[in-house]
């Protein structure tokens, strides 16, 4: 896909750790320009560079370095406001902004569950975008990303909800430190510990999979029935979200069946090579001790999910482990492929 | 209880990362006196203090220092023999000693499951100690410790057990680095990762708890029923396994009723005050954020069992998070409680 | 040396991190008894286990978990009022306390460089306590405690100085986190990394040694003219400052010369046995790896300085290695220490 | 400068930790090709693939993958030999292959300081090449590559030794676990620890830089007399070597001098863009708390040397902090650029 004119995009809360990850994968985006950063008054007014602690590895780009930091307010030059907004205050100002006409796509749990916005995950879900139209925001909408822990895990349970049916998960995380935040998790709580409680986080991981995987039906979402359990806690990791999942299936199933329909999976982002989409999405490693957050988080530009440890369980059917990078598949480069598909669909104007 | 005159004791695989521990353990024993610290031909002949990289951060003890290192062989002047083997040999090294009338109480992994061979928690089978008269071995015997993972969620499960029934256990552990001896796991494959396999641990987590809740009948264990799902896995913690486990129990219990149990769980290590028996075996925590290994494995000296979140599970009943200390109650402390129970039972003569 | 009766003591700052060591520290204390804490408003009033987020790993003293918070100012019942306030307010602070009566034993930097204000460690300057006569605050005074990466090195230097003299001293250091207070450093800025600037540190290090090291003449210090060099980094330790010393002596001297004066070195505090002296203020090892923070930090209560691998240096004449427990020797315990020399003195009435 | 037909390599100690790296550096190299891979007997016969435990977070080269492990013996299809072997073989083995005609560029301290064996870093000292000629191995020669804390030293002192004249330098490291190899540190060693040692590193720091920056008379190196003090440890950091220097220098300079002095700095590997070559050796941040070695060692694809906190010095003139990538420019791409050099000669024929 060509895009004649680059599409003029803002993002919101452009300092934090996650407005930072969105910087730096759109400063050089094929499809879209920024054209705006904006964040609390603290910083409005001063150059990014400025504003900004800049806590990536990667350098700050230099065509954003000295862009001005405007308010959060819907006065910015732009079609698509990106959100990493935290949560306090994220509700409010996105809906101002879809309200302004703009197309708000947000990392910010406030409006995942509401009934009329997509809880995008592109290779899932992309019919989910049909449900703006019901939104009340005239040309403007909000579109959300799941929470950094789900994005993983249901999309290494996709292709077995296709093929065999899901009847149950449960799930054990051990999540990064960088889903904190910046500065986020104290250093001396981690090192040498673990931390086994993320505030909300649990809840986030046993609801958000129903409405993902539910069907779209007279332009209401009627949520999945699958059952899941979770436990989330924190290790001393910089990048990448680990899980150990188990699932009882609908059907019977072989674990070369399994494999061979996570080898095979693919979704409507590959099939268009949307610029941010992953090759493949999942990668299934036969190592008995891979997945491995140091070595496999930045799998695919960071976008695909690694699997491993397939194995017959006693309890439920089988159990393995899964591993996504949370700060660019599980935020910013989630939501950067939901703006992509948006404009596949010929949604932004 | 008192004891007239201490007991002469010996380490076999005195020079490694469990012999350290039963070394420092023991140099100032109440009822046990180190007469011998056996190592490998390596080590054999050496002073202790030369032959060993000591590798704990309280002190070598002076009074071993200088103890001279023997062959792993049945010529040593001691009654009990504490193996801190590597199981690659400690197989026929035990079986050796005991058919030489040495008491062995061993924590590696190859008698465990042996029929005649007690699986030992003081807490919850002691009973299982009238096993030994079936061993072959004349005057000696051989009595084992579970795997370091096992022992702290037996003691956590026992009062469930005891109260409600338990049907099925699901646990997912996060496993301290001292588990894999030393040097063990390498510095670059943990900081900054998990490594989500840990070879053979699970198979233990999953079939251990069986025979350590069996029944005793006609001196033979019937093993229990409670089917076991485990997955394992290593993060970068120095000492102290974190376990998250979920339970479905037969009977229905509150929440406070379980707390309840666990508060007022006590064993007869700590009915006839042991040496080594921690005061209470289990501590409850109400903060969210509680047990975490850097603040609690050395509750209790190490040997009490710290538990926190216990909540409801949309797939099981209930779910919690336990820690235990794996060098301690999980190998060289629980191996010890064995011996002074043992004494206690007059079965050291 | 026996109390009649303990003497009442506040804790200024007690719910930060030097504060809550001070009540660990205190809680059991043979002389002193914790009578008052004191916090910011924003504490004040409430239990100060509900006011505190206790971060230290051995458990909130139970005799001060129900105790109420107060105000830092000077109505507190007590007669020393050690302070661990930040040095952002605890100039002012401190000096009201001194003014209404109080004995000021202090951690923070303020009035370390008072020229009436002793800057002590007990074990090299106890006499510079005669320069309180010069205060004018009545009854009143304070008495400072050195910089925490200041405190293991002056001790190692001492029997230098008093034996061979110094001209010159090179430092380097690698400092724990614990050192940077609570939340401190981020987790994401020192896991896999070296942080190699600690705001205003080298400048403590590269002059309070002069004062320490000052002679006392006519109730003023006469400032040492040893010649300092420092550089500061922050590494992933928690607890132990780790320091690299070079120093150019006056007089030739021998390894072995080093080792005995360090060996045999002994203050005033280990004469008179104070409750919180070090047996050895320095503890030499021969080991080419040691000292190391992990293992050496905790030796003689914390209160003990580890050295190691002296040996000749191209540039300066010898180089060597320290490490001193930066928490404890070189804050609060430090701090008491201070105040245990002042009673031993007969200042405290 | 093009090259016609890529030059045929072979790397020995193809399997170890800087094997690996040169693996992955030569992989897609626009002059080289690997053509063989070469390790110990056990490995020897084996796929590269089957045979290496691969530790870089890189994936293994697709084309390297199913090479077949030779011998170490100089009988392999290659113009040039890179030796990534154990120094304890390294020096033989070396020697073999270049008295059959092979150029052995190494990475191992054997034959470092052998006088007619050029210590190469192409920015400083590429005319030491010359030396080869002296060597008595016909067509073959061994070329080597500083130790991993020298090079980054050595290059941010170049400009200054240009400029103003070098008298005395004294260094303290801070330096990565990568430098150990694999398994190299335990983790249980560095995970809340620093290590005040690493064998014959300090030795290597002080004497390496005379011959480096010595000059060529009569096909004899002339060493420089710069005296260097070196205090090395290692610290919790995958790869990055900080070290903190300090400089006398010959004569005044101020601190902008400096500045500019590094900023323009630049050698024939840079005029003549050797692929490997950084496009510029140093980097300087104004920002007090970098260098940092999780933010700066991949600069300039790992290859540039990165200076911060330039300051005065009360013992010497200068002192700053300067930070390079351990097995790049320390290592694997260090070698790589002397070949490159020597290439670029007309060395290699």
């Amino acid at each position: 896909m060509a895009i004649r004119k680059k599409i003029p995009v803002g993002i919101l809360g452009a300092t934090g750790s996650v407005g930072q990850k969105f910087v730096a994968m759109l400063a050089n985006h094929p499809w879209f320009e920024i054209t705006e950063v904006a964040a609390s008054e603290r910083s409005s007014g001063k150059k990014y560079k400025d504003a900004v602690n800049w806590i990536l590895t990667t350098p700050l780009p230099k065509n954003i370095a000295n862009m001005k930091v405007k308010d959060c307010k819907p006065m910015l030059k732009c079609k698509i406001a990106f959100s990493g907004l935290d949560s306090s205050i994220a509700g409010g100002v996105e809906e101002s902004f879809a309200k302004a006409g703009y197309i708000v796509v947000s990392n910010s749990k406030n409006h995942r569950m509401d009934k009329d916005v997509p809880l995008l995950v592109p290779e899932i879900n992309s019919d989910h975008l049909k449900l703006i139209k019901k939104q009340k925001f005239g040309k403007g909408c909000i579109v959300t990303n799941p929470n950094c822990s789900t994005i993983g895990m249901v999309l290494a349970l996709k292709p077995l909800l296709d093929n065999f049916g899901l009847e149950k998960v449960n799930v054990v995380t051990m999540q990064a430190l960088s889903g904190a935040g910046y500065p986020g998790v104290a250093s001396l709580d981690t090192i040498d510990n673990v931390i086994p409680f993320i505030c909300g986080e649990e809840d986030k991981l046993e609801t958000e999979p129903a409405k993902i995987f539910g069907k779209l039906a007279d332009n209401k979402i009627e949520y999945s029935r699958i059952k899941i359990g979770a436990q989330c806690n924190r290790v001393s990791v910089i990048d990448g979200h680990t899980e150990c999942i188990q699932v009882k299936l609908k059907k019977k199933a072989s674990i070369d069946e399994i494999k061979k329909a996570w080898n095979k999976f693919s979704g409507k982002p590959q099939k268009i090579k949307l610029p941010t989409a992953p090759l493949k999405p999942l990668h299934y490693f036969e190592e008995a001790k891979y997945p491995q957050p140091k070595i496999h988080r930045d799998i695919d530009k960071g976008m695909g999910v690694s699997i491993g440890r397939l194995r017959k369980d006693p309890l439920f059917d089988y159990k393995f482990v899964i591993l996504s990078h949370n700060t660019v598949r599980g935020a910013a480069g989630g939501a950067i492929l939901c703006a992509e598909m948006m404009v596949a669909n010929n949604m932004v104007k």
